[in-house]
């Protein structure tokens, strides 16, 4: 990496929509102030974007609809990327690393599919990459786990990182409102998309899931290897059996060691005990909660979404990657010395919750206990009610910690004999 | 600064108590994983202690009473200062420093009181000092106002970051026991120290106040410029008063940006209401709220002290520190480019709670709220009881943000006249 003598650091911006015109904003207004921080002035000479067109604050002249060429461009030492998706982002920020300019990115998605390529790339290239963005908004996550625990042994990771998906499930709890008039509202307000896939599936929290777990176990996570589970299911059932065992439902981007040394990384809706500091979390909040062998239990919250606190994230790694250019250096790049393996599916330890319609007669409850007990299941608490039509009792279990494919087994075996009714759930509960 | 080829890190550390014997522990278990962290083996060459005595696990050839030459050995690359206090712990860094070698240090004191005179030394030596471990234990702080907030404007931080203090009053708060028989009880479980004096009259959490302050504004801010009151006379009345207005009593160390553009810093009993994120910390747990202009209010909460917790964040600094090493750089130093002066105590702005005992006779109350406003403080709440005794009643008024000096006014005047009779409390209320 070549240092810069007296010049200014000249940054390019890829993407101008909600983040990128906070970032063009920042970048220009608190210009003093970022100079005094990087040593240099931070110099913003060209924005990307797919249509020009005026936006305040912003000399028009900087705008450019030929990526590529802004990218290639000589005289630029730092690339934000800010586009999102996979194409061309991945392209942009290859050919940036492979010109040797320093890049920063909030592109979870593209990070959690190809970011061996990418980490690969810039360590070949010595330059950096910094996604402090990219998960959980604006709370300092990434670099936590990058410099903060990186002398400690961290066992876990569980984070509510969907604003959209907290947002809904709140708002289930709270109003006791079915999932599509949550989501209804939620996209009536903002805060969820006309098309909510991604987040209601699970699948940008399974993004964040894989870039958290990478960086936690010092390994190669990625979206393939998260086990992801929506909400789109979660039914007011559901909520009302959490509350009646004092729980709220929170969808949970999780990784931990698994007992025989492997990572499990899933997303899941589940029941979290109102002890819980994640319990806590309301709205579009975001948390990432923690735990590791010397520094224990720690909790981080803050807006996990929207475009001034996304900026904020995108700046600290601009002023970083700057800072480093300045010194004619890199920073150290991703750690992923660590080989753990991803756990089986089946043997992911939890406890669970397994709530079903049974045949309101003598005998069942012991033989779902026995059904339980064969696979190795130990039960924690029973509660059976009538079912208001009359025709069945209601049925729900919490176990202690058991495989998910012995538990699935049972729900299995169960459903094959005449006991069961029917509406089976089974939901994840996480410990207190 | 120089690079190191493919030799270890050598690693000196003084003080081997609570937190160096776990510090020693972690670097000699987690040799493996700290050795493909760094990129090369972390060697602990010496550890420095004022007696020599057995220490499982540690080769009793590491320990030496020879401090100074342990730190002018040339072959130190990184010396970890855990001794605390002001001598000799000011030297010996100075020395390491002055050496060439890269420090670590956990000691809030010595950089409160002479952070300048250590990182103007560090700059000029082209070497790192990183103090994770000085505030708020565990909890990653430095590193998040260091980098993750650089390109944000921070406008407030207020943390719980003493223990001790934290355990005392929740004490008080829970089991509606008094202030010493609280002390008592910590005493016994090891929560306090015998002399107490620095943890409960706040000193403690002052100096991490200066720390925070510093960082946050990028300015220096020394102990001297911390407004300081402890917990000593807090009483059963102010739990009580506290929990009928929905609040909880927490030691809180503070800065912001005041309106005129100085910086206040103080610590100080406040009244920190049930629905803050604050309010829910509890026991010995520490947490740091930060509120900045891009990112909006963001909390990390965890382990405010303990040996394995204070030495993560210290194995967290070592491995960075580290890396700089094996990279032949520094890290970016303090930035303290701002001089924007400290609020005068009188003109800090808070919401209060003001409290006296008040003659219960016709025109008091009118006269009281007739000096408030005289002095330009607005009446939030009143609440009036009749005391038990029947000779007078107990008046409570909760304020709008005030000028410290106005409300101070206000309470001497209402002292001098013929209403009050004693027992005048004034308290600080965090907003909501």
């Amino acid at each position: 990496m070549m240092t810069l003598g007296d010049a200014p650091v000249r940054v390019a911006l890829l993407g101008c929509g909600v983040v990128g015109s906070q970032v063009a904003r920042i970048l220009l207004e608190q210009a003093d102030d970022l100079r005094a921080r990087v040593g240099r002035p931070l110099e913003l000479v060209g924005i990307g974007v797919r249509r020009t067109t005026d936006r305040p604050g912003i000399d028009p002249a900087l705008f450019t609809t030929d990526v590529p060429s802004l990218v290639a461009r000589e005289d630029v030492d730092l690339v934000i990327e800010l586009i999102g998706g996979i194409n061309p982002a991945r392209e942009l920020l290859l050919a940036a690393i492979q010109g040797g300019k320093s890049v920063v990115t909030a592109n979870k998605a593209l990070l959690a599919q190809h970011g061996a390529e990418i980490y690969d790339a810039a360590a070949a290239a010595d330059v950096d990459v910094y996604y402090e963005a990219a998960v959980a908004g604006a709370i300092p996550i990434i670099r936590p786990l990058r410099e903060s625990l990186v002398g400690d042994a961290v066992t876990a990771v569980k984070g509510i990182v969907n604003g959209t998906t907290n947002y809904i499930l709140d708002q289930m709890h709270t109003h006791k409102v079915s999932f599509s008039d949550a989501l209804a509202d939620a996209q009536r307000l903002g805060y969820a998309e006309a098309d909510p896939t991604a987040d209601i599936e699970g699948h940008d929290a399974a993004a964040k899931a894989a870039i958290l777990a990478s960086l936690a176990f010092h390994t190669r996570v990625t979206l393939d290897d998260v086990a992801c589970e929506g909400i789109s299911s979660v039914t007011a059932d559901d909520v009302r059996a959490a509350e009646s065992l004092r729980c709220v439902i929170k969808l949970l981007a999780q990784c931990s060691v698994s007992p025989d040394g492997t990572v499990a990384v899933g997303v899941h809706p589940t029941m979290v005990p109102l002890e819980h500091p994640l319990a806590g979390i309301r709205g579009a909040y975001n948390a990432v909660f923690i735990e590791s062998v010397n520094a224990g239990r720690l909790m981080f919250m803050g807006p996990g979404a929207g475009g001034s606190p996304t900026a904020s994230a995108v700046l600290g790694d601009v002023v970083t990657a700057a800072r480093n250019r300045v010194r004619g250096v890199a920073g150290h790049g991703e750690s992923a010395y660590s080989t753990p393996g991803i756990t089986d599916p089946s043997s992911v330890v939890s406890a669970y919750y397994v709530a079903m319609t049974v045949r309101d007669e003598p005998g069942v409850l012991s033989r779902v206990a026995d059904a339980m007990a064969r696979r190795g299941v130990s039960i924690a608490a029973v509660r059976q009610e009538q079912t208001s039509g009359g025709s069945g009792a209601r049925l729900g279990i919490t176990t202690h910690r058991a495989p998910d494919g012995n538990v699935r087994a049972v729900v299995d075996e169960l459903l094959g004999g005449g006991d069961v009714l029917g509406d089976v759930r089974v939901l994840r509960v996480e410990g207190a």
